[in-house]
């Protein structure tokens, strides 16, 4: 069998936890063939990032791929001498050696295409595969990175080209939980998730994954199954469909503490003018969350919407410059709220949830101030100091915390 | 005009410096097209090896390459940043991008081939193009580096391969000077020098440059600036030919503090004994400087050699294992030796050089141990103590001290 694992910075953070994962890769390359995606160790990534910005503050996106992709060879090529260590054959491959083409936009570049020809040699040669993850070049041979967490996609894609029998996506956690366990003790793993279910997961905050290498993993059909890379207990397989008749209508909570709300006050109610608002907060790349509009009164509208913290500065002097185009009242932000959710596969055409979702919150005293739902998600946004105890509730009321 | 800059780890050690280095460069950029060849940040490298120690005692070249070449990378990357800062177009390249292409001798690989098609389309653009130095890659892509100092060789090479006008090492001393300045105050800085001249002095253990680098501007012809990258003064030229008839016979002054005698004794005095010892002492990767054959008796005969004192562990347990094929008396080792030598073209042709040389030292009442002569120089060993002492000595006995 073929298996991709990948272990992420936190798994490879010094040369101890390098030997540790290379006697884990060498135990599983007993039985497989493996290719393991690594990310940089710990923070060298953020550390080579503070070193550039010693230089200038605004580094030119294509040298600062050049620079920050070394992270991963430097974790590649540590891992396949732990492995040599092992008494295992292994070689260290970069995004150019295997041939990881993308697109050509710097910093969050998007794989277009991956070549399979050296990887099957090296395994056909008994070694172990080591690839640098998170990095990719261009046509021009110009190295690109994929953006934070990218290291997922590399695996994702590879198990995908390479047909893998097992994608293994190894962290510092155990799995994906019903709710964050530092904030709700009673918190279970969630055996088995949909792709979905996943994406929901990731997007609303679960932190476990980078969403774009679930999307690609629901596009390709790439089974995956995240697990510690410290224990050796299995962790949350996430799949095409779960077939569980006593599975929950809830998989989980997810929280955001990272939620800046913005409303714009006043906006003549003619249409085109919220394309207008929306198109500009596009173009400075902010990535607006809830949107809900309503009338103010009758020739003006207020519209709010949420961003993420750090944006919420941009996303202000964005709106102004669009003062000359439109008119535009005043401009309330609150950059303390937090978002919580429950996530579940089917929950939307079950009644009921809504309703005990905003009971359990009122019950609390936590007052709702934006809502939002999809298939299989609903959210509320609600002031960041009251999200753990909105969470707790949350958790209980779906009846999470029960085997 | 193009010229080919090289900027050492000294040069670019840390933010600040790479920032002078980039000012420096783009003051340059106004009057030529620009090459730039950057080593890795300080003790980048240094760390690199000993995270690799830290995970195996015996790291495999081929993956002790990957991890080492991204010093440069780091460097090359940053150095970019700060010409953009400066207000210049410049790009760093790889030497995959470039296609420096050297055979599969990892750790000490030998260019074979340079591609100038990216520079010459990046100068076209009117790039400052900003080369990772020491490193190449194989036919197969496996990212190679050229041994320590290499970055000096990937200089010299891009100047033979792209015609430059000029090729100007920078360095932290201000050139090739007649002593080690630390050792005699009295030594001056050399105006010019021979391609010969230079190399006994980079072999000899002067430290400004890698003697492999200095071999390729010789056979390329390529001439050469040594200079200070913190000064704006004129270094030292090294060319064909130096025409000064009123240069000095003597031009300089070396030294090499890391020197290990060792003596075989007892050999029998066969044809072939010699050769095997030597080839040994080769297949163990071992450098032999000097070496002196004596006879000890009639059938007996003695060889004495010296090798790096780091080498000389590895040496001995060489010899050892040749005691099953010849027959070895006792093997005696010394490693607190030194060699001293007196460097100039055409010295050689002139009576005396070697006389005035030994009188010096007897004078001082330092033993010579061993002697070698070549061409344009003349080496003694003595024991590590009086190193300094001798070679104060020899650079007053020469008239080096004088204007």
């Amino acid at each position: 069998m073929l298996i991709v694992q990948k272990f992420g910075g936190s798994s490879v953070v010094c040369p101890e936890r390098i030997k540790n994962v290379a006697k884990r890769v060498a135990k599983s390359s007993e039985e497989n063939q493996l290719v393991v995606v690594v990310s940089a160790l710990g923070d060298t990534t953020d550390n080579l990032i503070e070193l550039a910005h010693q230089i200038t503050d605004l580094p030119s996106p294509r040298e600062m791929d050049m620079l920050i992709s070394v992270g991963e060879q430097i974790s590649a090529a540590l891992l396949s001498m732990a492995l040599h260590q092992e008494g295992k054959k292994a070689i260290s491959l970069s995004a150019s050696q295997v041939q990881i083409l993308t697109d050509s936009v710097h910093t969050k570049a998007r794989i277009q295409e991956i070549g399979t020809k050296r990887i099957e040699e090296e395994l056909a040669k008994g070694n172990i595969v080591i690839v640098t993850g998170f990095q990719g070049i261009t046509e021009d041979k110009d190295i690109t990175t994929l953006g934070r967490g990218g290291s997922d996609l590399t695996a994702i894609a590879l198990a995908s080209v390479l047909k893998a029998s097992n994608c293994e996506i190894y962290t510092d956690v155990e799995g994906v939980f019903t709710a964050d366990p530092r904030v709700v003790p009673s918190a279970k793993k969630i055996e088995r998730l949909t792709f979905d279910e996943m994406l929901e997961m990731a997007s609303l905050g679960a932190g476990v994954m980078q969403t774009r290498a679930v999307e690609l993993a629901k596009k390709y059909g790439v089974t995956f199954h995240v697990r510690s890379s410290l224990t050796e207990t299995s962790g949350t397989i996430i799949c095409e469909e779960v077939n569980n008749m006593e599975k929950l209508l809830v998989s989980g909570i997810t929280m955001d503490p990272n939620e800046a709300k913005i409303t714009v006050v006043g906006l003549s109610d003619q249409p085109g003018i919220a394309g207008k608002v929306f198109s500009c907060l596009a173009e400075n790349g902010i990535n607006v969350d809830m949107i809900i509009q309503s009338s103010a009164g009758e020739k003006r509208k207020n519209i709010s919407f949420t961003v993420a913290k750090d944006d919420l500065r941009k996303a202000l002097s964005g709106i102004e410059t669009l003062r000359s185009q439109i008119e535009i009242g005043s401009v309330v932000s609150d950059e303390n709220m937090a978002k919580v959710s429950v996530v579940g596969v089917g929950m939307m055409s079950q009644p009921g949830v809504a309703a005990k979702m905003f009971s359990a919150l009122a019950d609390k005293g936590i007052n709702i101030d934006m809502i939002s739902t999809s298939e299989i998600k609903i959210s509320c946004v609600i002031e960041r100091a009251k999200m753990e105890e909105a969470a707790e509730a949350l958790h209980s009321a779906f009846g999470l915390d029960k085997e």
